[in-house]
């Protein structure tokens, strides 16, 4: 066995039918250019294509029978979420992959399918700002913050809406690698990263 | 025939092995929010599957042989456009497209498949900053501007790295449909547009 590919890192990023892409895009953009220590994977309840609400389909690598162990379980959000919240089979893998995960990362409305597990009851998370009230609404046992890019507690990061998964993404690198390494890679993406949680323009003043 | 449909104006995106992810998800993201004014569709040499660097595949819906017409060419870079510069096939292709399409949009590197065409000579663009010097080598005829989230020169509009795709495509959704249509996109999507062209923070001072 190769030491060096032993020594990875799965990174499990979901996809369903209507999920956003830039919520999946941009922090796998930044996960997927560490390939010395992460391992990408795509996962869906069944393998094979998955249509973004942009039209855009990225294939599923494994379907959630057949996923190998994910260390850092990544959920997106996005319009599917509507729908997949009532998927019992895609919320009990959801719970079962984030309780042997290292990290559970959601952006946008990808915490709601993590808050339909109980996961996240008690603890705090953030959301999409458009979709605040009906995620509210569905999990008021949370402690959603309004005002954040986004939220860790302890080992559940949540961002708020699309873009600022790809902070929060760098955040995370940060936490894992150190900041120069979040540094480097955004300046090789030339993107302005903003890595201050508390620093959300779009929250309501 | 809907009305609305035909309407639409068509972007193809193009795609080819080893493409940066976010370069091509970035401007989706946006161009894909607008489904009543755009129809994406992505083409590559070979329709079907097709990898990103970052190990992410996307669907190619058409190959470059029978590929409906385009008005928006979008044009991503990546590592992958070191080798298809010598892919006569597809500068070709890219060619013919772009001298029929009322835009041509590049991102990164990008802009070296585009000015392989001759079409960039005596021309201004930009690129990707960490591959400037590659692509100013190969085509010294283009007037590269290195201080640039984007160029506009006529028709083509060419954004430097990845991220910097999405300030232009964001831009180019407010010369079709205004301004307050890119603001909301950009608020939907909680994504802080630098709508300066001129405000590079990556450009070597």
């Amino acid at each position: 066995m190769n030491t060096s590919t032993s020594s990875l890192k799965t990174v499990g990023a979901l996809l369903f039918p209507n999920f956003e892409l830039l919520d999946v895009a941009g922090p796998l953009e930044m996960l997927g250019n560490l390939p010395d220590k992460l391992k990408i994977v795509t996962v869906a309840e069944k393998s094979g294509l998955v249509c973004s609400s942009q039209g855009i389909s990225i294939l599923a690598d494994f379907d959630i029978k057949n996923v190998p162990h994910i260390d850092y379980l990544f959920i997106p959000g996005g319009m599917g979420t509507r729908q997949e919240i009532y998927n019992q089979a895609l919320i009990n893998w959801i719970k079962d992959c984030s309780q042997h995960a290292d990290f559970t990362l959601t952006v946008c409305t990808g915490a709601a399918l993590l808050a339909k597990t109980g996961l996240l009851d008690g603890r705090s998370a953030t959301t999409n700002k458009l979709a605040f009230n009906w995620v509210v609404e569905q999990h008021p046992a949370v402690h959603w913050v309004v005002k954040a890019r986004w939220v860790t507690d302890g080992n559940i990061i949540s961002s708020s809406g699309v873009a600022a998964g790809i902070d929060m993404s760098l955040y995370f690198i940060e936490c894992l690698y150190g900041f120069e390494t979040s540094q480097s890679l955004a300046k090789k993406t030339e993107y302005r990263w903003s890595h201050d949680a508390q620093d959300d323009p779009f929250a309501p003043s």
